[in-house]
């Protein structure tokens, strides 16, 4: 297992760790990470209908977990699921930036008033927890400044970007005002195993995947030579799990990517070469995706690098290989 | 009745306005003057005990004004409400940042879905409305460069701020995807006539002037040299309706302020010398309110004047005298 190394020391073993969202593509993937270091892990997961979490994301570990189906914005079981936990990695949400402007209230709901209800939580029963929150790239909004460091402007685009902007804030505030520590992550594009493959509506990497898989035509908006930053999920889990080891990094944010882009249509070319069926055909932007576009998008991933002395190991074609790879043996699980 | 000569040409007459939060200080003195203009004026206000809403606020206009006792959560309201009206002047808030931290789910949910209901019923009802937000200087957080322009970073420090944030985004969000038009001013320190004097918690100006009336003693924070920009309710008033008037400001983010900033402690000279009575000390920073010190604030307001050719007028004394003069007479409807 990669870079488990630092971890070796124990700090891991026998830590009380809270997943929200984790039966979902980040929080599954990193329970499995946090099963073998011997944490004593809680999955937190509303199983919502649209969005990520799937009980076969657990398979492997479902009897070494303790899993709660319910919602963070039930603020009476997140209170008493706080209690005595070392770290909450905080990755409930409503995930797709496109969905939001249809689901306005949803959005806000849970994607502000869930993360307050996290916060007030740890007020009340635990301010020694520390709280790590994806946040995401989407932040900034229009892009004027490649590579974007973290002091780029934040202006979103979306309500999703605009209430993960909030709860950003949430974390810096709770540190400020109780002691409670937070790490921030802007994640880029992820991609990898484990995530949902349900429709095109995140992770416009693994939608791709999936139409090659079937054979069918993908559609590439503009001229593809947008640049994108893709950073496959081992790298992720990585960066968390160091997170909550460090304590250099309460109060911070920082930028989650690959720290090299590539062109969408390049990455599509990748993945009907792994793959081996598919196609692509390139076609005009269709006036609702326009609207959110942010440009080209490089990231500046030196604070990271810095801070948790991490970097992100896993090429694009080798991510896309092990993601193809899973989705072949595991496919009905996902889709169909 | 001074600057309002560039309305001669009647656009306001017969206008229709709903105006959120139209009892309270911003709110009725834009009634007022709508009134004046004779426009058709809707007043929408919850009377939300611990804000600035008065009935006293429109004692010279309420046989002139529609007032409707209603909160902006209340959807089916809203939507009934902004049917075939003009211009909303959107000033219905939580408008206490110290306390946002205390009540955190109220402050999301007037200072944010409130708001998702005006826009959503915008969207639903009458796209056409215009409508202009009153954000905050506070949304810039701790202040990296003085003057501060409208480019100037982004970190609120309060959850206050953070939710007025979002509602900006959601200015831009609505105004790009629905063509709704938005106008956004970031109002510095406002003060004047018809201002809640019940407690601190927001206007420090308004409270130390009732203070000074009570013959009591100011108390100065630190060394009292923290500058401040402070503008008189006439002048905002003329903003908000130069707004409402112009093209060329929709989807813009305006600061509204003096543009001249002055200490805290010669403020409250003034207050004393103005009153005639009252007195001041200087005392250490209590902890709660160090943490959301932004530090010197001096705004930069050359975007308004070119988008809006307006100009502040009020100094401060004579803004301090006028509001003076004002709770002398009416002293009884404000406190006591």
């Amino acid at each position: 297992m990669p870079d488990v190394d630092i971890f070796g020391d124990g700090f891991y073993k026998d830590k009380k760790i809270l997943i929200t969202g984790g039966l979902g593509f980040i929080g599954s993937n990193l329970a499995e990470r946090l099963v073998d270091l011997n944490s004593k892990v809680i999955i937190l997961d509303a199983l919502l209908p649209m969005y990520g979490g799937n009980l076969f994301n657990i398979e492997n570990i479902k009897d070494k977990v303790r899993f709660v189906k319910g919602d963070i914005r039930d603020k009476e079981l997140v209170l008493n699921l706080v209690e005595g936990v070392d770290i909450i990695f905080n990755l409930a949400a409503q995930v797709s930036y496109i969905d939001s402007l249809n689901i306005p209230y949803d959005d806000l709901d849970i994607n502000c008033r869930g993360h307050l209800n996290i916060f007030e939580a740890c007020k009340e029963r635990n301010r020694n927890a520390k709280v790590i929150f994806s946040s995401s790239r989407l932040v900034y909004g229009k892009i004027t400044k490649n590579p974007v460091d973290e002091e780029h402007q934040t202006r979103p685009l979306s309500l999703y970007a605009a209430h993960k902007l909030a709860v950003e804030r949430y974390c810096q505030i709770y540190q400020d005002a109780y002691s409670i520590n937070t790490v921030v992550f802007r994640i880029t594009n992820p991609y990898g195993i484990r995530q949902q493959m349900k429709h095109s509506k995140y992770s416009i990497l693994g939608w791709f995947l999936r139409l090659a898989m079937e054979n069918r035509t993908i559609k590439i908006y503009g001229d593809g030579k947008q640049l994108r930053d893709y950073i496959f999920i081992e790298d992720i889990v990585n960066a968390f799990l160091r997170a909550g080891v460090s304590e250099n990094t309460n109060g911070q944010i920082f930028n989650l990517g690959y720290g090299r882009s590539i062109a969408f249509n390049e990455m599509i070319k990748l993945i009907v070469e792994i793959v081996g069926s598919g196609s692509y055909e390139y076609v005009d932007w269709p006036d609702n995706y326009e609207r959110v576009e942010t440009g080209d998008f490089q990231t500046d991933i030196s604070k990271i690098k810095r801070y948790l002395d991490w970097e992100p190991k896993v090429s694009i074609g080798d991510g896309i290989r092990r993601t193809y790879e899973y989705y072949r043996k595991f496919r009905q699980y996902y889709w169909e």
